[in-house]
């Protein structure tokens, strides 16, 4: 039997009623639910009710909220990466052009040519190489991509790890953030490398708020007008995103109440359901998937 | 002797000083001078000073700005169409997606997802072309064409004359306006033509502001919160542009002080001058050149 928390679209009744899929009322299902539907947040509510539980499937492409330590280790996870990058990439090269061409600021001030130059996307899964084919195929540019593993390498100019950044940082022109939060990545963009950026830079986060020291983004903001941050996620206080920020209010900064992804728009939600429904029949009916998530990443 | 209004840079000398080009204290040589290189708006304080002028090449890609009725009917005229296309597309897209994705607005609302929409171009010269080449290679659209002449027809899905805009008009998610100011296209969108649009669109405006009706659009922006518009150009008022604009207060508005073009960068504008320069060695040379102004269409 398969548990979801949330009523899903006909397409994953037809994917999943075969194994039993409940949407509605479930409370009285979990003892028997073998596979869990969910956002992250909404796991620890579930998982000590579902003692046969064997496979978790996320509605959502980061898993960092998922409470790793509740989770028995037998239980295989699997997250939705992939379903959002065409939205999150649109919106991460929004953030970075109104930020290249100074949208609504009135007065007269240089822009910046993004076409020929060069991009540096943190991040090699759905969406980070979604940016990396705009940035390629729109603006002509080389990227240079930083992942433990690339999606789609042939869209990247060159590849390499995080142990790179100290050296790769001061060669963008802009940088595009898109990696998981976890324990390598949290805090990851501090003081130190920030500040061995070009003078005229653009970065833009579409991954997790955490993977940027908060602090050290504001500092360097304030000393270096031509740092320029867009952002559409924000950092937790008291385990809840915060929008507010003292970032609004500086004129190098762009951002959005994280609305890149599905809360943006009904289709866009959708598609990714009817995504999290094929991956765990896939897993249901072949014992693979796509997006199996490494929990020693997050313990 | 060609005179130019403006110091060139070095690569012009090359391509030009076998002619004799002058660029500094030219009023000596105006006598002499048979090729002119300027501003539109320049144009005025040399033409009767030069009785031997054959031909007149313009730094700038637009040419409305010309003294047609000054200018002798042997004088042939070339425009710098083409030389900041890669610019003013990019600048365009900005102020497109900055309107999709709500950049800066701090309430969380609707997002579009512009990839896999329909787009329309108006205008197939090098802006035209370049904005449908992004929207083809980086968002998947439909692009629906509007010209005279098709640059690079490849690039558009349809191509069609402004006869049909009436019709065309409904069909796009976000309309390009890269129009050339002529008797054709002076005041071309206006309310009805505007209202013709999807409740959701999104107009973007990087040609000349007046194809554009001011109290038009912002009217229609009043009733439809769903019409975005976004422009880097605004409405001439005694001559000159006024950047002064009730729509700078307005949710459903984006915009930037004419910045998408040459003022943008030292380095965009040294690449249209020498690109001008190229195009009049051309002319010289060669006998014919791209960019002929078709004066009957301002006059």
């Amino acid at each position: 039997m398969i548990i979801s928390t949330r009523e899903l679209p006909e397409e994953c009744h037809s994917l999943l009623d075969r194994w039993g899929l409940k949407d509605r009322n479930v409370e009285e299902y979990l003892k028997e639910g073998e596979a869990l539907l969910a956002w992250p947040s909404q796991v620890k509510d579930y998982v000590g009710k579902m003692p046969k539980l064997k496979v978790i499937q996320t509605f959502s492409a980061g898993v960092d909220d998922l409470p790793f330590q509740l989770i028995p280790a037998h239980v295989e996870v699997f997250s939705n990466a992939g379903a959002y990058s065409t939205s999150v990439a649109e919106h991460a090269w929004a953030l970075a052009l109104a930020l290249a061409k100074n949208v609504n600021v009135r007065r007269r001030e240089d822009t910046v040519l993004l076409h020929g130059g060069t991009a540096l996307v943190l991040g090699g899964g759905g969406i980070g190489s979604e940016i990396a084919r705009i940035a390629k195929h729109a603006f002509d540019m080389y990227v240079i991509g930083v992942s433990r593993s690339f999606r789609r390498p042939e869209l990247f100019s060159e590849r390499r790890g995080l142990q790179d950044l100290k050296e790769l940082m001061g060669r963008a022109d802009v940088i595009f953030d898109a990696l998981p939060l976890n324990k390598e990545t949290v805090g990851l963009l501090n003081y130190d490398l920030l500040s061995r950026t070009k003078e005229r830079v653009i970065l833009v986060n579409v991954g997790r708020a955490e993977t940027v020291v908060e602090e050290d983004v504001i500092r360097i903001m304030k000393e270096r007008k031509g740092f320029k941050f867009g952002t559409d996620v924000f950092w937790r206080k008291g385990g809840k995103e915060n929008f507010d920020s003292p970032l609004w209010g500086m004129e190098n900064f762009a951002g959005t109440p994280h609305t890149a992804g599905a809360t943006a728009s009904g289709e866009v939600l959708k598609r990714a359901l009817v995504r999290a429904c094929e991956n765990l029949r896939d897993y249901l009916s072949e014992g693979h998937a796509e997006n199996r998530v490494r929990k020693e990443d997050y313990e």
